[in-house]
């Protein structure tokens, strides 16, 4: 049930990929490309700063930014815009909106690690301003340049947090006393970064009132993965992988503890459960959601996501999946770093996308051999001592901390 | 039905009022002050500077804040403590901290209009960054140096915006698919103002969940009025009342209009209606929350407003008040600048203060009278030119504005 709108491609429409160094945005910037797209990357670069700063690193090597651009070109004949900047700069954003003049933003450019919204003040505060800011110049540039740009922004399910009921996609319609509104799903985010989604989504929501933008908020859940057709075509493609305990997230981080023989980190009860989905979707999503843009007003929120799994299930999965590779994968009960519900309802909703078009990858037998297999092939540039969380929700302080592994806790 | 606990006054304990050379926080100060609690002022005094800039001006003619203080010591034998610096710098923040050691912190240190955050993108980004890091600050300072510390945050009504079921104070009980959980009260504001104090909100739920911080948010209405007992003592002593249109609220600038001949300034249909209250009772309401603090870990919202009126109530009330005093009033219908509705269902709750023993001063006639002769006594002071409103919730652009009146729309 492809749309016929994705049917079409790209036909050369622009769209100006914000974070496109990143995970997600570099693999949905390849994507887009390849799908007929004329893209251009937005991007300060600073998250290849955190990692130094933090002494961590990707575990497959990537190059710069202008090499990926380089070969990209040399590989599809296509060719990739590069602004470099800090969406936080106004007169940085104005210029690249007024040169490349997008049809539709992809805003991935954002701090994204919880961890590291926890690790100190200053990074707390930087959380919230790098997004919050970012995103109200993105609105502002919008609204300013390109009106009839559609924004397509990266939200996250944590923003629902845990609750005790069912969770929709963006709105709730709700009866009390008597009476009936469809309102803005109540938030419950738990980290500074997880707040600081929903402090966009709240900015975006009332820009689309009041301004008549057009907006889609994607709830993303938890990416796994790192191949997408597009990035394994070349070794210089390759995307990002983190592993460690700010930036890597739960499914990549134990395919890449199982492959060098670390316990998996299992945190508290290992109950949480979330959303996930593998990045080949991601790309997917993010391409649906262009080609059916939201209508001028109207702020619409996807949760992006395939399947829910609990910690527990993840690690489960994986240690079936590496017993196969011929590998002993064990997990330890880590004491929980986070404050969250470690057994909990959780059901979200998750049909818009599905409804759009999406054709899910769903986790595999195949899809773990091929990450356990590439984690294995990546596994000397792993430094073992980045592995354990170190980043503690309760002892944040005000000191700034020059290094993850300065907080353990 | 007054508690105990406000029966026993402040007994030195010590309470920080940051914002306390604004409307709300010098009132506050000085009342507290005078139930014997031992206050130190934290203020950055900017508030000043934005009527500088804008060329605005309180009716009443302030004195500087350091005359102010030396006036109270002169008139009432208390001394108020002095920090000028901004919350946003943390270092400053963290000294007033130490030497203070507060028990309890009121923060009202905000940038808090909303036609001033809609006056160009560089006000917008200013207002969320202000406000948001300001309040984060609070927060880490909280929990570093006083985590027993009880923070009596200032929200606003316009936080819910205008939904079509009832408001309650924070919290609803919402029963979905057939399962049941009370969350946070969906959010709706209306302006980069009211979106900064729903940002505020989450981030301080956020504190109190993950590091036990105990809170109550203020969601207060609009307050009118400008004498309490404190102020009326001398007029050095004199708080300040804004009438203009950026900074100048509902009921504050009728009054003024209807004392200086100005036609009432009716935006749209006038049947936007809020909450509203004296700021008698925000003295009063503020003074209970210290005195029955919030729990540990207890994130609290109490709507602090005694009564709902529409524009058009009032309009109808200063009205009938001005012709008693022989002054011939009239309207007129402005162009809505806000983007809101103007005919809507409105029915909020706010009986947690109440039920604490605060007790109301209903909008009367002699209150009006008194107002009205008080706008009359300073109406030399008035600048006519300042007050049509002159910011536009959709002309907002990107380039900076040097004067309110340079946005005319
Ligand atoms: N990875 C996940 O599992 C996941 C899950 C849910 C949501 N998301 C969201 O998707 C988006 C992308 O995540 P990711 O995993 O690719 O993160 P990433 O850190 O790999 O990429 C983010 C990119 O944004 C850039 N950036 C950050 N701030 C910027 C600024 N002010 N100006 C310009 N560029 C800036 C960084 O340099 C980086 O290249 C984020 O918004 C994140 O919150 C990711
Ligand atoms: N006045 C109302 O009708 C009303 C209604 C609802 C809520 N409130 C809330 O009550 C609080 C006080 O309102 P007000 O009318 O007294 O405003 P005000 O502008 O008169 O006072 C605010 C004070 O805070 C100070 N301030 C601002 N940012 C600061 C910073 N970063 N560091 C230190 N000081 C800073 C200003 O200098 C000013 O003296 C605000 O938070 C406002 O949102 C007011």
């Amino acid at each position: 049930t492809t749309s016929p709108a994705m049917e079409e491609g790209g036909k050369g429409k622009k769209v100006m990929v914000v974070g496109g160094d990143g995970y997600c945005g570099w693999a949905t910037a390849l994507h887009l490309s390849n799908r007929g797209y004329q893209v251009a990357i937005v991007d300060s670069l600073v998250r290849r700063l955190f990692d130094q700063q933090l002494g961590l690193d990707s575990l497959t090597p990537i190059v710069s930014i202008q090499k990926r651009i380089k070969r990209w070109k040399q590989v599809s004949g296509k060719q990739l815009d590069l602004f470099v900047g800090d969406v936080c700069d106004f007169d940085f954003l104005a210029e690249a909106f007024k040169s490349f003049e997008p049809g539709a933003v992809v805003h991935f450019g954002e701090q994204r690690s919880a961890p590291f919204s926890m690790i100190d003040r200053g990074r707390a505060v930087y959380t919230q301003h790098n997004n919050v800011i970012g995103t109200m110049n993105v609105l502002f540039a919008i609204k300013e340049f390109c009106p009839e740009c559609h924004l397509v922004k990266l939200g996250t399910m944590g923003e629902y947090g845990t609750p005790n009921i069912d969770i929709e996609e963006g709105y709730i319609t709700i009866t009390h006393n008597g009476r009936t509104d469809t309102l803005p799903y109540p938030k419950q985010a738990s980290s500074f970064y997880h707040l600081s989604k929903v402090h966009d989504s709240h900015n975006i929501a009332f820009t689309c009132k009041a301004w008549g933008l057009r907006a889609t908020d994607l709830n993303q859940g938890v990416v796994y993965g790192v191949i997408t057709p597009e990035t394994a075509e070349h070794e210089e493609l390759i995307n990002r992988l983190d592993y460690d305990g700010v930036f890597g997230t739960a499914l990549n981080r134990f395919c890449v503890q199982a492959a060098v023989g670390h316990p998996l980190t299992v945190y508290g009860k290992g109950g949480q459960t979330r959303g996930y989905l593998d990045i080949r979707d991601t790309v997917q999503c993010v391409e649906i959601a262009i080609a059916n843009p939201a209508n001028p007003g109207e702020f619409r929120v996807f949760n992006q996501f395939t399947e829910q799994f609990s910690v527990n299930d993840l690690a489960k999965t994986v240690i079936k999946a590496g017993e196969k590779l011929g590998l002993e994968v064990r997990t330890i009960n880590v004491p929980n770093p986070r404050v969250e519900a470690e057994e909990h309802y959780y059901n979200a909703k998750h049909t818009k996308l599905i409804e759009l078009g999406l054709q899910p990858h769903f986790l595999s037998d195949a899809l773990l051999d091929s990450l356990l297999n590439f984690a294995m092939r990546y596994s000397d540039r792993v430094d073992m001592a980045q592995i354990m969380p170190a980043v503690s929700w309760k002892k944040i302080g005000v000191k700034p901390r020059s290094s993850a592994s300065e907080v353990k806790f």
